[in-house]
């Protein structure tokens, strides 16, 4: 292992975070806070940036050699640093109290969960009580973790030399495959964040002008709730989440859902007017139709529920992107007030399951990976009937390598598997959770929305509900559960697996 | 394809399932039940021997020879024929009114599932006013369905020629390797038979003895619950299952229940004294580990829930035994009345999952399996951090064929898709079920329930629960789960795949 290029690497991130502190700083500034505010993000960001620097910049290594498992190294370890030192400004300005809320909080933010641990009274304080920037850190936070700080620094700082960026990319970008959009890393990356500044742009743009119609969207709220659907995390300025806004807001938020669920590769090809790939990509097909007929299936559900055709729609088509892009944000509570009939929540805990596309801002498991895992199970009954056949797995017409088929596989029953031990583990200890909420629809779609970054689940942690009543240890889980699905696993597992520190062999 | 093959084997089986239906018969004579009964199994028995002689014993074919293919057609297709000809006494009799509730319920008999579709009046029905043979034939079909009806045709019929035998074992046996005893196929089904019937014996004469202390246990429920229990199936003659009892006769039944969840190679080496391979067991260990963690961790969770120590343990040790086994027999219902923590359910829901060891009667995963994709995976997270290096899997020592892995691996996602699409199709349409009932723990519990052949689930299907508030459609997606459960997948998927009615390559 080649320590020294983790440190470096490292250590160019926390500078990178320290300076993206910059954002709540100014807007503590904007909204005058409390001295306490500016403190509270002045010592992290010094902490980032000496810290950093020390890593980053003081002995250059003379070796950048860099394999897939320094990769991983670099990435896990960059993911809970940033969230240990991205907790401190919630728990220097005072306004969460323990330093376990505060680390789930800003892990659900990097990761693009969306899962709060806050109280309702402790969300509304900070509105009400000039905890504006604190907000914008949430959600800012969102932002990065969506397209993923290591891409940052590769668009930005390295120069890719022996393709050792590859192995960052790979450990941090979601999705089967790392499709590189160009040949030069570098190029790649800026095209992807200038795709990625260019739609959220776009997206506030238009909240602004839906703030005609609705007084609610100010133009903080458009930050915030623009920074929540690109990452696609969830995180709202209140307990109502979109249920706040009027329905042209409701609309839009929607479908920049859906949009920031796609693989980003096809807005390049619409830049460059490559059609043919991207009427041939069997994944946004997949997508597409997973939407189309979930939608039609739950609006017939739960057009009854709600006053008129045109609100059960709403709802419908809101719900289905929230949790087909792993975003989150709610406009109805489906598990308590208007409860849905149990086949349109079967269809969100499909949806839960399944994400959204490779090379978005979503978690979950990812369409491409859903088509890989069904071609392979189909192939495999295939060579059940006829054992001498060779069956090839191919996707959008290209044979797939066998190694991408495998480790699919091998993700997919990891992920079940994280999702079960998960449940388990968050189960053992909650002493403030009273028997009605501690039930296993709560625990199973707690580790469910966790890991797939969603955030709110079903029973206590559906759309009304929250984190709050789970137990310090549980939290913890949770947090764990969040980077390692918003990293796809493996750079977790590897982090913690002995077989990393032996000597290559 | 040979048709000729598999219609001559169907046929054998049909006769001889016509032949079992002596022992209802017969227990109806001995109960002097109405005439009715006597004709229920009168009509069922003329269509199969006629049916099933003229299918297997005219014109037999000149070439018999089987791959795999016509292996997995033969098994579905008997299952599925010997379902259809078992509801008939239950329909005919009159005590069950409609066919959907009587297929299902002569299906969780076959695949030893224990799930009943049938109201407590009806049951009740049966016990109290005239049906004991019918309740004889639904447990009897448990024992039948435990060790396979084909293992028995091959025990005492086939000669088998070019190992096409072997091709119906591993269509119908559990687990993701056939273990041939001993080299010739007969001899190992007769030994496999004769240790079942041996242990069944065993456990009629103690629950006899039983009966000194609690004179609920008669005659008739010793056969009901050892049939029950031998086929970890889990029909009791009372809604009360197993709690009926008193505590001598739970504890019995509990440690038969794990003894019919081993691997039935174990008791041949046992006879033969081979220790060695005995303790060199993984999924032995395997399988008493979990147990015996399970069932530290609910008694000490459950303790309080019941008046002594004695109690809450002998609940654990029970429900753990019942579950992992997949017998679905309860003492208690953890469910409703006792509510159970949630760790302890989420334990059972675990071991739902998990099921008992290979080459047993019971359903489920199996544990030989859990041990295959553990090793798979932790392989997989090895070769992501040393990407050249070649890990090998092996299984008591031994390394494991690629194949198997392969196919252990695709079974697994297969069991996951199935289960969640099984959940989903059943929550379509249930009209007569209340919104409480039909929750998703409901739903995805029944799926799972009956896929892995267990019988009660949580929520509406828990332990004091049952199916019969489900449509008939539900049933019938529960029914086709029980048997592609019992088989395995593989039969049922191939029976419904074009490919296999193609030409063979």
């Amino acid at each position: 292992m080649n320590y020294n290029v983790i440190r470096v690497l490292v250590g160019k991130i926390l500078v990178l975070v320290g300076l993206l502190m910059f954002i709540p700083l100014i807007t503590a500034f904007v909204y005058v806070e409390d001295l306490m505010n500016i403190i509270s993000y002045i010592i992290p960001m010094v902490s980032l940036l000496s810290i950093g620097a020390i890593l980053g910049y003081v002995k250059p290594p003379k070796d950048t050699k860099m394999g897939a498992r320094e990769g991983f190294v670099i990435v896990s370890l960059s993911w809970i640093l940033m969230s240990l030192f991205g907790c401190l400004p919630f728990l220097i300005s005072g306004y969460v109290k323990d330093f376990f809320t505060a680390f789930f909080e800003i892990v659900s933010g990097f990761t693009t969960t969306g899962a709060s641990a806050l109280t309702v009274d402790e969300l509304m304080n900070m509105l009400e009580n000039g905890g504006h920037s604190l907000l914008m850190w949430r959600s800012f936070s969102h932002w990065i973790g969506g397209m993923g700080i290591l891409v940052f620094i590769l668009a930005i700082i390295l120069e890719s030399k022996d393709g050792s960026a590859l192995h960052i990319l790979r450990a941090e970008s979601p999705g089967p495959q790392v499709g590189k959009i160009v040949s030069k890393m570098k190029v790649s990356s800026r095209i992807l964040y200038l795709i990625y500044i260019a739609l959220t742009v776009l997206e506030i743009a238009i909240l602004n002008i839906c703030h005609i119609f609705d007084e609610e969207m100010t133009f903080f709220d458009s930050l915030i709730i623009s920074f929540g659907t690109a990452g696609t995390g969830g995180f709202a300025t209140t307990p109502m989440s979109v249920g706040l806004y009027q329905p042209c807001v409701q609309y839009v938020v929607a479908t920049f859902m859906i949009i920031f669920g796609v693989n980003f590769s096809i807005y390049y090809w619409l830049i460059i007017k490559n059609f043919k790939d991207i009427l041939h990509n069997e994944e946004l097909r997949l997508y597409f139709g997973m939407i189309i007929i979930a939608v039609i299936i739950v609006t017939a559900q739960i057009v009854n529920i709600y006053s008129s055709f045109e609100e059960g729609f709403r709802h419908a088509y809101f719900q289905v992107a929230s949790i087909i892009s792993t975003t989150g944000y709610s406009t109805t509570d489906y598990w308590g007030a208007q409860r849905w009939p149990v086949l349109s929540l079967g269809i969100l805990v499909l949806l839960m399951f399944c994400g959204s596309c490779a090379g978005s801002t979503a978690g979950g498991l990812k369409q491409s990976r859903l088509l890989i895992i069904g071609k392979y199970s189909k192939a495999k009954v295939k060579t059940m009937i006829s054992p001498r056949r060779v069956e090839v797995i191919r996707l959008d017409g290209k044979p797939l390598d066998n190694k991408v088929v495998d480790s699919t596989v091998a993700f997919f029953i990891l992920y079940i598997v994280v999702i079960g031990l998960g449940a388990l583990l968050i189960s053992i200890w909650n002493p403030q959770m009273t028997a009605e909420d501690a039930t296993p629809t709560t625990m199973l779609s707690a580790s469910l929305a966790c890991l797939s970054n969603i955030g709110p689940g079903l029973g206590a942690v559906g759309p009304a509900g929250g984190y709050a009543g789970f137990s310090w240890f549980s939290k913890l889980v949770l947090s764990v559960e969040m980077i390692a699905g918003r990293l796809e696993l493996y750079p977790i597992l590897i982090l913690f697996s002995r077989a990393t520190y032996k000597k290559s062999t």
